[in-house]
């Protein structure tokens, strides 16, 4: 690294649903907001990079590209485009971080593909089995980190104790809190109830020294009864698209009471107000992203569709996270493989 | 059955949480907004139902009452209950079905004894590998029939096919809609995604004959993007009971959102006009009840913490169920198993 005293930031131009006009933009705020804090590497397609920085103010920034010629879409394969595609914006950004060019990578693109990446070119961290994806889930009061949020459908018992290892490390780091609690999603609170797998996790997690309350249940994840909740990719994914699906669900029920009278409509037209007040931050374009846990590296992960806003704050958690030591945290933790566990696979 | 003409219905009267005055009062407005369509059989501890009976005017109602000795608690182990506790009125109602004294069974008791009881004293349907509970979930506009909800953790690809033609078969009865669109539910919708069981259940469920859409994701169920929508009972009591947290998320955020000022108390006092009005129907008194489907009768089962209006409702959900050949439906479908199936487990 050039300037040892600055982070580093790569940011994929190409990625999100509008690129490269919001990953340009919102790379700008983030130096703005930051006070050039570090810099940032946009990777992509010179020209339009260009022509997106040339309709913002960019005096003074340490902003600089680095060509890629191709494009990874959401429609790809991610494992396929990552191989066939190397000169991808997305494949370029993660060589950049590995070669040591850059201290992160960040990207609002193809999930999948960035997993591929990010597993294939950063490599696992010692005594991680499969690298996993969080989602920060508002609840009542405070938030829960739920992981894995879709990448591992299929799970062992030994990968959702990694996932809760790795979860309480990053919520630690995050939420500045010490020994955050952890719990296995299951369909009751005995330790007797779930599948084969999640019963053998209980086991795993119960002599991991972690903070471990046992099981939550579905109604659970709304009060954060548990800072880390831990699952397998299959259920996490559905819970995640239900639980995103429910404002639209309400904005359409409302709607449809709305259309009953002009009374009804004015009485919508004011619940508007302290719905949207009570509901902010259920948009994703408040946390950023989140970080590919368990990979060599700092993989930041956000929205397709994140806003202008959503990409700042995607670049402001690369920078976040790359200044901590999440990854040492993980491979100490890893490394002290719990009595009874079915090792690392 | 002494009135082949009318109907017999056995209410387990000390099933629910507020058993047995609601249970009581609840069969009572069952036969009034009937106006007597079918008899109703109060089975459990005489006195007491003697007591809530006379605090009500019964003139005329055709109901008796079967004496038991023993109650099944939410706290009992539901397999255990069953075979311990006989002369409870849990087990003596569904015996009553079995020997053909009652039409159907009804109880807002404990969910995981009333599965047990049912399948051990009246037996599987021919060709039902698992019998299963299914719920109905509001949606944007009309409702979806998830199952299996929460009665089978570990699944199999044949019990999820089971699942897709019992739930095909009772939301076509119940909603009279021929050939009800079917989903897997999945985390995404091309045919490759997925654990391997759902793998194997999406190639059993195309060649069903079933009106088979494919996968559906977690953000298709509150827009009814399949009328039936089929998954393991781990994943269906997690979203379940996720959604059923929601409107409590909502009240929670909405207090918040009115501590702010005297200004910000009005906006909430007024929103929850349309709010209870939009959302009127996620009360799951207005279903009632759902059937254990796959056995041998007809058992319903109810929410334990039913309103009076809920047992009304569980009441006329089981002589209209009573009144269908749900039963023979599943028989004749699953006696023709598709090709490629793994066979009846």
């Amino acid at each position: 690294m050039e300037s040892p005293s600055r982070l580093k930031i790569a940011l994929d131009a190409m990625g999100g649903d509008f690129a490269p006009e919001r990953e340009v933009a919102g790379a700008v705020e983030a130096l703005r907001q930051s006070r050039n804090a570090f810099e940032v590497v946009l990777v992509g397609n010179e020209r339009s990079i260009q022509t997106e920085l040339t309709k913002l103010d960019t005096s003074g920034l340490p902003l600089s590209v680095v060509p890629a010629s191709q494009v990874i879409t959401m429609e790809d394969s991610p494992t396929a485009a990552v191989k066939t595609k190397k000169d991808s914006s997305l494949a370029v950004g993660v060589r950049l971080h590995q070669e040591g060019k850059v201290d992160a990578f960040a990207s609002a693109g193809n999930t999948g593909a960035v997993l591929s990446a990010s597993t294939l070119i950063l490599g696992r961290i010692s005594g991680v089995s499969r690298p996993t994806i969080g989602t920060f889930i508002p609840a009542d009061k405070g938030v829960c980190l739920m992981l894995d949020a879709g990448t591992n459908v299929d799970c062992r018992a030994q990968h959702l104790y990694e996932f809760g290892v790795m979860g309480s490390i990053y919520f630690s780091l995050m939420r500045k809190k010490e020994r955050p609690t952890v719990a296995l999603l299951n369909v009751g609170e005995e330790r007797s109830k779930g599948t084969e797998v999640v019963l053998q996790a209980f086991e795993l997690l119960e002599k991991s020294g972690l903070n471990f309350i046992g099981n939550v249940e579905g109604r659970d994840i709304l009060r954060a009864k548990a800072d880390v909740v831990v699952c397998d990719g299959f259920v996490g994914n559905i819970v995640l698209k239900f639980g995103e699906s429910v404002p639209r669900f309400l904005k359409s029920r409302m709607l449809q009471y709305a259309d009953r009278s002009v009374f009804h409509k004015i009485l919508v037209g004011i619940a508007r107000f302290p719905l949207k007040g009570a509901l902010r931050d259920l948009d994703p374009n408040e946390e950023g992203g989140v970080p590919v846990l368990g990979v060599n590296g700092v993989s930041i992960i956000g929205h397709g569709s994140s806003s202008v806003k959503g990409i700042k704050n995607m670049v402001l958690r690369a920078a976040e996270v790359a200044a901590t030591g999440l990854n040492k945290k993980i491979e100490a933790a890893l490394s002290a493989v719990p009595a009874g566990s079915e090792g690392n696979q």
